[in-house]
């Protein structure tokens, strides 16, 4: 069967991962690995699983395993509710949409918003994954600047300005690639931009939870609640594997979200959702959030350290209040793509920068750098390594 | 913020399913409902799951609760192997696609597939849900025809001949809405059309394990494995509540597939796919099934003679041999509409079966008849009110 004249003209677009053959690489065993985005295995709350599946049983019953409506299991976003009061995000429960995964929302965005040639603006870089779940409904992109505060403000009012965009997307704290954090002041700026364009902007957070350091900052949803869609996950706090991810958005967004999931997936796992609330409800994720913090600020800061002690001069790197990524820089003219080759050679593998931009020829010089997913001596050992293979490169 | 002006050209395609406040109404406390396709609460093996967890916990620890690769969690691609095995259809584990539920096996297809405007061939009338899941890639849908024992081969044939389509979609066992299901002879004469017009095939199977009387019938898949995709779910056979289906492709086919589906939720939860391949591995589903079809047998006889001792003559219905479904079709003139909105008042709520045909017109004497989600004496005693009800409309 001729497989290739059958397929969609969208698909030829939905472009293989480039770093997928760079994170199987990375995958493999005895590699030290700066290279996934992989929340350490040992942060799993795996000894409450039985106890959160009895509480599932004996307080929901079958309803956690039969068909529920699609914008989210009732308890579930009843819970989520109060958790984002914690976090400074207003939410009644009707705002909320559960998804499988942030992925799954950012899909149910790109699939209610984005017809072909549509504009959507991101930051540069920007995080791959939401660039792959719009990339299916073949947007174009508009890149905004970005600094070591992140997004400056003036680029994203220049495009309002000058563009038709369907949506901003915007990762402000800790970012997917750089780790780095957008201040209160330009928050505010951000906010008041979006209110006056009366524009859309999506606020992805996965990572706002995993802070070692400093104070948390408002979110952009709470600057502008009627133009921001806020994006949540527990993929860092619980599992990923559980897939659970939300939204809150606003009714009238809400409905359209809920009509494109029905044909994607019905709704998501009742099951994981019915543990996410009971993980919630039970003040599970109060307790167990600061063990994942313990365990990840030294890992952290044993990457910060480690850099500062061994990588040459002439390389600038993000020094994240939390989150899960280090975000590198060398001098023009080095390629990090070659640094990954070699680095892999010695046991060291990264995801070089240049995958998170749009246009092609930026970011040669970058390197995202996990540090949640080996401990403090491997990350030690991983940065001496690659620091060696660095200086041979320039 | 106008949020009309944001929506892209495909959500207006996105139509809020008609059935939906039908299927709301069928829901209350009360009701009499033969109007969804729940499987019965009392089907889910929840004494099991303490069991399956602890087994997850123990033999795949952290790996359960992490990102996974997209093409579904290796244990249950293996343990599917068997399972499809003793089902007649051929599937090695690298053939195997594991979606969120079989929804997201279709949403899948049709992403890779449909471009705007693109035939697809469909029965007539056909599974909703996959219209759906089609819908938001803005296909043109042609009918084929059907009789009592489904697809005519002919309409199959006639349709390849004549025009271009990306597949063929079919639920040849048990088919929702009708009940029917293609008999032996059809299903070779399909697999030789499909395999000389060199044509794709989607072959839905959500039903073939709920067999009541008779022998199971050859899949299609293995009457010709190169053209044809096959679609199975755990929805039916374990619970709905933690969203597996899978496709059995080709390998061709299955990289696409993985690709678009990095983009829509990166993968199917990984816990419910472990539990889902420890239910198979340990041998329960084996066990359990036998005791589904002890529950669901009498509740479909009942309604089978119910229909026969109350219905008036006129009246026609199909006597699957398994499945979730009767179908009812009375003499032409006969709105079901106005039955299903007068049985309601009554306190017995069902599908009026034109929703189930994509031609405005079509189907309106027929309806569809759950009998999974109630136990006998409800059904008789609303099919005995229904009989009532459309006695008075003829």
């Amino acid at each position: 069967m001729n497989v290739d004249a059958l397929l969609a003209t969208r698909t030829r677009n939905i472009q293989a991962s480039a770093i997928r053959e760079i994170l199987k690489v990375a995958a493999q065993p005895d590699m030290i690995s700066f290279g996934g985005g992989l929340p350490a295995p040992e942060s799993f709350p795996l000894d409450l699983m039985p106890e959160l599946m009895e509480r599932v049983l004996s307080g929901c019953g079958a309803r956690a395993f039969q068909y529920d409506q699609t914008e989210g299991f009732g308890p579930l976003r009843e819970a989520l509710t109060g958790f984002c009061q914690t976090k400074g995000v207003p939410a009644r429960a009707e705002e909320i949409f559960i998804s499988s995964g942030s992925q799954g929302g950012l899909d149910a965005l790109g699939k209610i918003f984005i017809t072909k040639g549509d504009a959507v603006a991101v930051e540069s870089p920007t995080y791959l994954g939401a660039l792959q779940a719009f990339n299916a409904y073949q947007p174009s992109y508009i890149n905004m600047e970005t600094d070591g505060d992140g997004l400056i403000p003036e680029s994203l009012e220049d495009v309002l300005e000058n563009r038709k965009v369907k949506f901003v997307y915007l990762v402000p704290t800790f970012q997917n690639p750089t780790g780095r954090t957008l201040p209160l002041e330009r928050r505010r700026r951000v906010a008041d931009i979006i209110r006056r364009y009366d524009a859309l902007l999506v606020e992805d957070d996965p990572y706002g939870d995993l802070r070692y350091r400093g104070s948390p900052l408002p979110s952009i949803k709470s600057l502008a609640p009627e133009n921001v869609i806020y994006a949540g996950t527990f993929s860092k706090i619980f599992a990923p594997g559980l897939r659970i991810g939300f939204l809150v958005t606003t009714p009238d967004i809400g409905r359209w979200l809920v009509l494109a999931k029905q044909g994607v997936d019905l709704h998501t796992s009742t099951l994981t959702q019915a543990l996410a609330a009971e993980y919630l409800d039970g003040g599970f994720l109060e307790r167990h959030l600061p063990r994942i913090i313990q365990l990840y600020a030294p890992r952290q800061a044993a990457m910060l350290e480690s850099l500062e002690r061994h990588f040459p001069s002439g390389f600038e790197w993000s020094r994240p209040e939390g989150g899960m990524f280090v975000w590198a820089e060398g001098p023009p003219g080095l390629d990090t793509h070659d640094v990954n080759r070699k680095s892999i050679e010695e046991g060291v593998a990264f995801v070089p920068g240049r995958y998170f931009f749009t246009e092609p020829g930026s970011g040669c010089a970058t390197m995202r750098l996990n540090f949640t997913n080996s401990d403090e001596d491997t990350i030690r050992k991983g940065i001496r390594i690659l620091a060696g293979v660095v200086e041979r490169e320039l």
